[in-house]
């Protein structure tokens, strides 16, 4: 089945411990067509650019079966920026600099030729964005998945709590879930936050892995202990990718499907963060993500 | 197979958001023996405590199976006291006061009945008390599992990577095991440490679960997300009794075995963090453990 995802395409300059880049490519949408890519060849994009934007770097997603016709190229503008720097333990980071540019007039338009789309993914831009691409899709689709942060919890709360109404799965921190439930407890928060509108809620732990709650239903797949964690950015959004992706080219929404979701989108991250930005999760083969969906089964498995 | 164990048994005073005690049960040797008791009835102590330790406490301990022949009573002394005051978010806490007494001059003597113990738990002590102990029994045990905190890593570190040189398994949390190898990744930290000693580790995260490493094996249990942690001591004790608990009963330390023993010990945990101090895994039913461990196989299970 199709897949459309709305979010950010930009440039990133990141800064770890281990080195710093110069302007890369990055943006939510870009991790999570990317990831998607391994998984389901109907993989649309929604997005905006400026003119500085390489040729080379669109059609890497295209070359990755990325369709681009939704891809806005605004002349005259620029791209969105964002750069940051990861702390020593690289579980926290600073922002450095944003340059919202084309972002800050971001009109999601729905290519006609996008409007069959059974999943789409709500990548993480504001919440009036995002319940503006619901509103211009004719059909609704089988399953709306959105990813949001902590960010939007501060200064747009309605209009975020207005567009979970509309969506099926969400996907959001630890931090996040007790920012927006207001309950430090993360089984409670997820009732919470499912009584908020999505009956399905991703909570990621991150190096702790993740947590999917769906009415009383309750998995957690671990995080594969990495030796070395290089670069964490992007690596939300490729989960999220790998999940919706899987959940598309297999179109079983069951719980019991949303789990091998949960453990191929987990997967996917775990490469993200072998090098900086994207470089890891472009040109994967089937081979490497087979062997390491079989690690976190090594590494979960057990019988009683 | 017998088991032996270890370690303080104490009083202690606790508070939490969600209250306070007055002075309770307590120490690590309690918590183990009494998580230990629902698995195997070859339960047996070594510690010690004053004469103002309550006969009722020690027959809530042996009520539960244990053997006390090696709990020795200090007459006019007092038993080891620890009061701690728990952070709202129940994951960090403040020693209010520490009160060794009894535990100052602990002359670990190890009953002749005690000799044929083929499970050996050395609870969290100073690590010259650890290896006194392993130099006192006169056939090696068949598995010797040692837990210790980052205050002995402060002041005692030679000592420490003395005794690790002698047991096969070693229980600590995340922060210790980056303290004890000098590195933050907890993957090369277990190679680091499995290098010290012991050929299989235990990495406990709280409510992020706990890692299970041995050679190049690799399992990780994750920890039941929980409404509410009502009082979080005790648990990785209780966790370490349930483990070992479990591998004595069933006598059989191969990995598969030791990630069920790491699944029963979890349960366990789960258990004592309901409630304050040991009040909840005083009095527990097969029935409430077997139930608690399909949670978890419910929770992690998932198949490809």
């Amino acid at each position: 089945m199709s897949l459309l995802t709305v979010g950010s395409v930009a440039f990133d300059a990141l800064e770890t411990p281990f080195g710093k880049t110069d302007k890369i490519i990055g943006g939510a949408a870009t991790y999570i067509t990317l990831s998607a890519s391994y998984f389901t060849t109907k993989n649309k994009l929604v997005a905006v650019v400026g003119d500085d934007f390489p040729q080379e770097m669109i059609e890497l997603l295209q070359g990755h079966g990325v369709d681009t016709e939704g891809l806005q190229i605004k002349k005259g503008e620029k791209t969105f920026f964002w750069s940051g720097k990861y702390h020593n333990d690289m579980n926290s980071r600073d922002t450095v600099e944003v340059q919202l540019n084309v972002m800050e007039g971001f009109d999601p338009v729905i290519p006609a030729s996008y409007q069959d789309c059974q999943y789409l993914m709500l990548g993480n831009t504001a919440p009036s964005i995002q319940k503006t691409v619901l509103e211009r899709i004719e059909k609704r689709p089988k399953l709306v998945m959105l990813d949001t942060m902590n960010f939007w919890m501060d200064i747009a709360m309605d209009d975020l709590k207005d567009v979970l109404k509309l969506v099926d799965v969400l996907t959001i921190n630890d931090e996040e879930a007790r920012i927006l439930s207001g309950d430090y407890s993360l089984r409670r928060a997820a009732k919470t936050i499912m009584a908020m509108g999505p009956k399905t809620l991703i909570i990621k732990k991150g190096e702790h892995g993740a947590l999917l709650f769906q009415g009383n239903n309750l998995f957690y797949c671990p995080a594969l202990p990495l030796e070395e964690v290089f670069d964490p950015t992007g690596a939300g959004d490729t989960f999220a990718g790998g999940f919706i992706g899987y959940l598309a080219s297999t179109d079983d929404i069951s719980f019991d499907n949303m789990k091998r979701a949960i453990v191929y989108g987990s997967a996917m991250a775990s490469f993200c963060v072998e090098k900086f930005g994207a470089d890891r999760i472009v040109g994967l083969t089937q081979e490497e993500i087979t062997a390491r969906v079989q690690e976190f089964v090594s590494l979960a498995n057990f019988q009683i």
